[in-house]
């Protein structure tokens, strides 16, 4: 039994390529005192981890090369010494990229699978619902009656946004690519109404027809142009909320919005968010949710990819679409 | 005795051009019920102006072409038709460029040359005032010890955000073009620093050398790259105030900010408003205004230009920024 492990052993310049990892082999590892050692099930692929990749000042510190690449993972632990911590919790933490992980107390969190399927704590009940949920009520304030308009809506973040929005009495529109990512999320989720960016339709007329009167909060995941086209549709004290912009990452030069004079015309604003600045509220929000879950009113999908190796293939789906809800690796 | 009227007879494309106006010569109007007739001894010129003249939908409606150009002016009042504003009475309106405007109740407010210049009251006492104090203290949410840095500020408007600034306990910093507005906002407004952004000196380790640390409130006025320049030194939880971007009217592309992702990564927000929505509260802001203007606190220069005929030279300092503090026509 060994742990196979994904390194990061040069930085990409534009779309990640296969060499800039190595699959490697090392011992499982054993626990320290204050740690335990987590055999992992399910590994988050998350757009954020593109910005880690890359050697610049961040809200976090970049992956250094030869490290292991970093990566929310969820799994048992199978040695503790930690206290509160015993063989056989189900854990989610920080640990990485391979098959054990090892973690001290911080940011590590006992999940329920009985509750839950496991791989959805890296998604709904994870980082991605929280970020949908922090960003879209305490930075978006939406509020009942208000029009809620969000990119890469069928993703692990927009898909929670849309339905949280609902939730909240919003009409809520969603801009997905291709009519299958668009069908789930006016058949399955109940937005209200969907965009297929790649249909080829004018996005701006697309927008104006779905959001009738414009849009009070934009909730970004994709930048670029879109951002750009939206901008150009929002209302009177719109709130622009930047998540993400994926349709960025692997840019070396970044699309600035050439409409952000809109935010005067409109007294809008645009405003960025981290979700681990709201790590203190984590626990009202996973029970607000698991209720909504539980009530059937708060869907979710997994899209997941088998076998670890399989690492860098699975990360390109992140930023061709070709995926629906959250993306995990099967450890 | 004629009333001599500048009409917008084209629209720039561009940097306006003299003949996108016409001089014309009309009788001097008789009032109507509810009507005032002000004899015009100041007309201001602001940068929004470039604004109105273009047919596109903002925050007002553009003017018409052959109509007279829209601005604010101050005078003294030679007939009046309506209840509570006397014939000598001075007042400020939205009357226009031309030597004698016509007035209803709206927006037109009473001033007084006794205590102020009267021109004064088309700067730090007017609009541009109400737009620094509203933008800095409401929008931009200045606080004591936190680093402002404000844009064209040896403007109208940029001038007064630093007072303020510096009055409410804040260290600020200005960026001005060329070294006697430096020297003006460091030597005589009490500024803390001066940026010479025509210095050749690199703005971004100039704001990096004059903010320690990084910017906490970022009063635009001018937009473009040195927009883009200050989003790379912002601080989290910054504020960027969106009140004008003088570098881009002229434009038909607008400089999109492509530092904007800089908001996420410092939780900081960028936010637009137009000063009219402010109307209720002009008379709070004028009152503490006047106090501090009194204590020498809030200091004011105008560069007044003679003759109404000049109106389309004078315009043009607004772009070329040859000029300090704020710029009026002598009607």
């Amino acid at each position: 039994m060994k742990n196979t492990q994904i390194k990061l052993v040069s930085r990409p310049s534009g779309i990640p390529t296969a060499d800039n990892f190595n699959i490697e082999t090392a011992e499982i590892p054993k626990a320290k005192d204050g740690e335990v050692i987590i055999k992992h099930e399910y590994i988050s692929l998350d757009p954020a981890m593109r910005g880690w990749m890359n050697d610049s000042k961040s809200y976090i510190a970049p992956v250094q090369i030869g490290e292991v690449m970093r990566a929310g993972a969820v799994g048992k632990i199978i040695e503790s010494k930690l206290a509160g911590f015993e063989v056989g919790d189900y854990v989610m933490g920080w640990t990485g990229v391979q098959q054990y992980g090892t973690s001290g107390a911080e940011n590590l969190f006992k999940v329920d699978p009985n509750l839950m399927p496991l791989q959805r704590y890296l998604g709904t009940m994870g980082m991605p619902g929280f970020t949908a949920y922090f960003g879209l009520l305490e930075v978006g304030q939406a509020k009942e009656g208000e029009t809620v308009l969000v990119s890469g809506a069928a993703g692990a973040v927009g898909s929670v946004v849309g339905q949280i929005a609902k939730i909240k009495g919003c009409k809520v529109v969603g801009i997905a690519g291709g009519p299958e990512k668009c069908n789930y999320l006016t058949e399955e989720l109940g937005f209200d109404a969907a965009i297929d960016y790649k249909s080829g339709e004018n996005l701006s007329k697309a927008i104006k027809a779905a959001c009738d009167g414009g849009v009070d909060v934009y909730f970004d995941n994709v930048g670029g142009e879109m951002l750009d086209v939206v901008l150009g549709r929002i209302k009177r004290h719109a709130r622009i909320v930047i998540c993400g912009a994926i349709s960025q990452y692997n840019s070396r030069d970044i699309y600035g919005p050439s409409n952000y004079l809109s935010l005067l015309v409109n007294r809008a604003r645009m405003e960025g968010f981290v979700v681990f600045d709201y790590a203190k509220d984590y626990g009202k929000a996973a029970m607000e949710m698991a209720q909504w879950s539980m009530a059937g009113k708060l869907k979710s999908k997994e899209h997941i990819v088998e076998g670890i190796e399989n690492f860098h293939s699975a990360l390109l789906r992140l930023f061709s679409g070709d995926k629906m809800g959250k993306l995990v690796l099967k450890a």
